[in-house]
């Protein structure tokens, strides 16, 4: 049997991004259901409002459904103790961490049975969480969207690497390769690289079930290869899909902008201002490469159920 | 049968980059022996010295090799008008051109009973790529060493839109995959990704035949993930080992210099200082992003076979 399937008791191993403003419970909901693990993005949450999805997630799904749900925390965020009290005191079966040490919370929601998995860019960090015994770790590559690794390891390279780490390590921990994922094609790659299971960004991001706004998602599957670029490497690497924000961010750091002026230019809320706000010039609009593979926007169900018949297809057609 | 080895007429759908510095006739003759396909990389020879290797290749390979053997051609390089004239004294079997339009030669080539493959780093060139009538398509992604696209698409997230690109187009060129592949494992996800073949620079630039020196060779088997990076994109895109040269690059970008500034940074003969002389610190030091798995000289008929036999243990065990 799949280990991430049996670890977190799922009919698929495909994990559905905790991704900022896109992450809500509605689309964590159609993932659990679907047979997957949908996590709720607590990035771009305060705690109140992570509460509120929470308590409707826990309404909406139960024990019976084929796959989980999860929160995903940024652990740099600020304030992100008020998030960790309510995860603490709402028990979420699944917790997936990022961007921070894998040590410090990992025990502390283990022993409340809390199953727990980390986010890295390298093998060094995977070896840390095996240090800290997570129940898995997803190692994300260059082309994922938002924010990203300074290594700049792509999934190609990345997945095999860790994989052989955690080997020579003596580690069973299972692996969820994550970057440039959106397609049963991709996910039978990311298996013969050595994951055990895939997280999807992208893809989940352009769902129905997404709580980015409609004319976000509509943009997103009208973008071409190249329409993406991981910038904001002086402060923390961002990839951004081109538009004239991003321009602006682009024409500084070819003249060598410093990180305090790249934060002035910023500012503050543009995130929410692109993708749940729609304003698609002057919003931070984070996606991954793959966007351009996607042309249509799907339910969650739908885009997991392509992905398993791809997958089955692909191992049929190019191995059997 | 594989469609790579069909139009190639090689046992193995493997093609040994043609890199500066490194792929000699020596390099490019063992691959062919070992049932690949194994390049002369022109980029870094006169036409004199390209005319050499031909010769001794032509000594050393015969029509009863298992596989086959030819000359990678950078068109932008200076002086390429000579270097073509050359090949069309000499008639290869195999010419793969890259960095250029796949229009300008390849009739003429395929005229001469030359096969011809052009190499690209997005979906729109490969449409080029069919109009120009090549007999196959490399295309390779940022993970890849030295020269490099400029939108950054990696490997994972190239090889499926580049095949979807192709089959829309109903065009049946086969694919081959560049950037990050130096295993059976990566080989396998290339081809569930849509590739049939694979292209493999850093490996064979590191092989026991490869024209790199020892120094550069031995150095790179010690490399981490991270120890290379993608700049001087002011100029053109280029993948290099961070050492002191990289680091006078890198501190220079960070400011904003020009890319007038940045050429008299580089000026001339870094690549051969680095890779054929041997100055790890102030030499031009290209390789992959995949360096950091190889851990060990090996011929490269031992390449070839490692692959081979990993490729097929993966698709038994993940996919069987």
């Amino acid at each position: 049997m799949n280990k991430i399937c049996k670890v977190f008791d799922v009919k698929y191993p495909i994990v559905a991004g905790g991704m900022v403003w896109c992450s809500g419970w509605r689309l964590a909901a159609a993932v659990c259901k679907a047979g997957g693990i949908g996590l709720i993005g607590a990035g771009s949450m305060t705690p109140e409002v992570l509460r509120e999805h929470i308590t409707k997630i826990k309404d909406a799904c139960n024990s019976q459904e084929k796959g989980t749900w999860g929160v995903n925390i940024p652990l740099m965020k600020a304030g992100v103790e008020e998030i960790i009290e309510v995860v603490k005191e709402e028990l979420p079966p699944v917790v997936f961490t990022s961007a921070g040490s894998p040590k410090k919370y990992t025990k502390t929601f283990q022993e409340l049975g809390i199953k727990v998995a980390h986010v890295v860019s390298g093998s060094k960090f995977a070896l840390k969480c095996v240090e800290a015994g997570v129940d898995a770790i997803v190692a994300e590559g260059f082309e994922a969207g938002g924010h990203n690794g300074r290594e700049e390891t792509t999934t190609m390279a990345l997945i095999p690497q860790v994989a052989d780490a955690l080997r020579k390590a003596g580690a069973d921990t299972p692996l969820i390769a994550a970057g440039g994922i959106a397609s049963g094609r991709a996910m039978a790659a990311a298996f013969a690289l050595g994951a055990v299971g895939v997280q999807v960004g992208t893809a989940f991001a352009l769902a129905e079930e997404s709580g980015a706004c409609k004319e976000f998602k509509e943009y997103c599957t009208s973008l071409q290869e190249g329409d993406t670029m991981l910038v904001l490497k002086k402060l923390s690497p961002t990839r951004l899909v081109k538009n004239a924000f991003f321009d602006r961010i682009m024409e500084a750091e070819n003249r060598g902008a410093s990180a305090e002026e790249l934060l002035g230019i910023i500012g503050a809320g543009r995130p929410k201002l692109g993708m749940f706000d729609g304003d698609l010039i002057e919003g931070e609009l984070e996606i991954g490469q793959i966007v351009s593979q996607i042309k249509e926007i799907k339910t969650a169900e739908r885009i997991i159920n392509d992905m398993i018949s791809e997958y089955n297809t692909i191992i049929l057609e190019k191995f059997a």
